[in-house]
């Protein structure tokens, strides 16, 4: 049994222009964002779910991304409705969200 | 298949004294050097390993932490040869470090 049922690492790496990298597509609101509806839904915590910050998880040309553990699923994602739809069906219902994934 | 066969995530989150805390502990060292064993082990990649950093892994407590994925398997450590001993035995050999898992 995982410490977490879901562990979510955001990367939050920064890289000059013209290199890609996943905080120029916006990566630490829409981690923070994560987290605060993790906590409304009361989702945070042991047994449950951790949204975390990460360095270089060195996918940088697919970017932004974020990991899902132990199941080792990996998103990409746009907005704030990406995030929505990633937190509701994959770490509140157990529901992998197949557009998003890479 | 995981995308990294073993991805490790260092705590190093800082808090102010008396609270426990991972850079406390000398986490942000730790992490560059088993990044650097890594490297020198011609085991980082894809379909191998990735020794990243991480914000608060909410283990604080019991810390240093680092957790090993998508195994989940979560460690203390005190200095090299801690670092020495899961790099060798988990990361490169397969085997999980009984004395350091948490």
């Amino acid at each position: 049994m995982s410490y977490y049922k879901h562990h979510v690492f955001f990367c939050l790496n920064k890289r000059d222009a013209p290199e890609n990298c996943c905080a120029c597509h916006g990566s630490e609101a829409m981690q923070e964002y994560a987290k605060k509806r993790i906590k409304e839904l009361k989702l945070n915590g042991q047994g449950k779910v951790r949204v975390n910050k990460s360095g270089c998880l060195d996918r940088c040309e697919e970017g932004p991304v974020m990991v899902v553990y132990p199941e080792g699923t990996w998103y990409t994602y746009v907005d704030q409705a990406d995030i929505d739809e990633i937190v509701e069906s994959h770490l509140r219902d157990g529901k992998v969200v197949d557009r998003l994934k890479i």
